[in-house]
């Protein structure tokens, strides 16, 4: 499996004219090794492939590094001496490196020590917009959890709860699946905290008659999921109902428009007009969703101004959103899996 | 609070030489605002201070800002445009980044709008690095959790429970603390894993007569705690305990000889020093500690190459350890705050 990856980045890398490419994005890093790894460098060019870490995680990896074209290294006293080294063996002339993730002060050393350097722009992260089966099958384990979460949680809603219990109930039973893990920090807003669309936890408690906006996702095997339900505690206010109604609808067209060769901003504009239509459209000023895998938001971006078409394989979310400042906000977000036919609700 | 704060920064921006200061690291800008932030920046010069977010966070950060010398802004299309009109109307000549936190990317986009940028140097860490006498109480407020954590925890230990279910455990109970989080993703490892200095938690379960390794830490308003202790589910092999007594000297000799003015490389001398002396050099391989605050890993660095002198004020960790590989690792780890006299265990 991560054999045949390291076989998609080699040619990522000759398309793109890369001799070598130096990563420091975890993300990236896991794509290519298989697992989670902290504070590490891959170093990789046509004959070579070098996952790079510190003592910390040596003995760790190397029981769970499973391609054995991966060779594991420690770190040196300086990693820019030991890039130079690297280089030097393998006769690279030019490395590239991550120009979204790699700090101005690194750039700065990595200049002090290699004559030609060069930014590279998304070469792992183009590969992981077009899932593997593998991947869909990783990411529907971590959206059935959430499902199942979503199920067990609406029994725990009662008088009192605070924001800050009920998602500690959710987190403790999605971590009794062993090997499942928080994707995010949830959000768990009540009543008007609901309006805002990050909101951070409170102390604030349930009442009767309040919307419940629940955004969380769960982790497994480096994958994730993203799932929003917005309920509502108590007797339904007409008001709610008819917001509710609209986002409900406005997320539906959005899925239905969904097809290999449709534009992404397409679909953006499906869901904002209809929002729009009903004159809502100050009320939803975020994008409509976002990539999903090895993290919670990748490529795609699903935006008004993202032009990419639609391809089988993407893996991303559909969220759309209406926030009424100081009353209630509703969200409902799923994760979409784009087969030859369409759109697929994981 | 705050507002006093935003006086030492200006001090500092004075200091540097520094015109205008543009932050992006969150650790930093929670610093500066009194609350944690999300895809924000901060921009800050001799008159004014920008909070600059978008929507989706606008609502709630106007909530929480108490400093009303900071002013909250809703990011425009393009941040880069935002930035020039603002230096523009502030008439500033040149803009200092962080260059430990600014990418590669983003640091080329302000290039292309900016005549004269420059790279800053810590300039915030810098003043995180003497905690004021409310961090330090928000610190022990986190430490004190832990502490009740490993107290209650010791009770759940019982055969056959897996590392990932103690953590859910363990982190369960840290949040029924209303406003308390994890700080990081909690080390749990039992036996043999316990070997990995930064175990990643298994299916593994608990048998007689075995070590259990509890890396933890709490956060509170942002602030963070990390501790370490190792304990023996059964009978205690005397292997076991001639280490145990080992580390835990190596700690207590390292925290006998904090006290103001001595350089922090002396610090870990004393404690690698000692566990040198006992032919266990060479399973000691991290450093002695590090800074803790709105990070869990700040300044100052505990090692052998920091010459920095010890001041009143700091916090920072103490974990000397021993790991034996296949066999089992022993890391004993407390937060320490300095006093004028000398150490202080929170």
């Amino acid at each position: 499996m991560t054999s045949s990856r390291l076989n998609k980045v080699r040619l990522q890398l000759e398309k793109n004219k890369i001799q070598a490419l130096l990563l420091i994005h975890p993300a990236n890093i896991s794509y290519i090794t298989g697992f989670k790894t902290e504070d590490s460098f891959l170093f990789v060019n046509d004959k070579r492939c070098f996952l790079i870490t510190d003592f910390r995680y040596l003995a760790e990896y190397d029981k769970k590094l499973k391609n054995r074209n991966i060779q594991l290294l420690e770190i040196e006293k300086d990693i820019f001496q030991m890039l130079k080294t690297i280089s030097a063996h393998q006769r690279i002339t030019q490395l590239h490196f991550e120009q979204d993730y790699t700090s101005f002060a690194f750039y700065q050393k990595l200049k002090e020590v290699f004559k030609k350097i060069s930014p590279a722009k998304e070469i792992i992260e183009e590969l992981r917009l077009i899932k593997e089966p593998k991947e869909v099958l990783l990411i529907k384990k971590a959206v059935s959890l959430i499902k199942l979460t979503f199920k067990t949680v609406i029994k725990k809603l009662k008088k009192d709860i605070s924001e800050f219990e009920l998602a500690n109930e959710l987190e403790y039973f999605i971590k009794q699946h062993q090997g499942f893990g928080l994707a995010f920090e949830p959000i768990v807003a009540f009543g008007e905290n609901s309006s805002f669309p990050h909101a951070q936890k409170t102390k604030r408690r349930l009442k009767y008659n309040e919307p419940v906006l629940l955004d969380i996702g769960a982790e497994f095997e480096g994958y994730k999921s993203d799932l929003t339900r917005t309920y509502f505690f108590g007797k339904m206010s007409s008001h709610f109902k008819v917001i509710y109604e609209i986002v409900k609808e406005a997320k539906q067209r959005a899925i239905l428009a969904i097809k290999p060769g449709i534009a992404i901003s397409e679909i953006d504009k499906v869901a904002r007009n209809f929002i729009k239509s009903k004159g809502l459209k100050q009320y939803f000023k975020h994008s409509l969703g976002h990539g999903i895998g090895l993290e919670v938001h990748e490529q795609p971006r699903i935006n008004s101004q993202n032009s990419t078409l639609i391809k089988p394989g993407m893996v991303f979310t559909i969220e759309p959103a209406v926030y009424l400042p100081k009353q209630f906000g509703i969200r409902l977000e799923d994760v979409i899996y784009v087969s030859r036919k369409g759109a697929e609700i994981l």
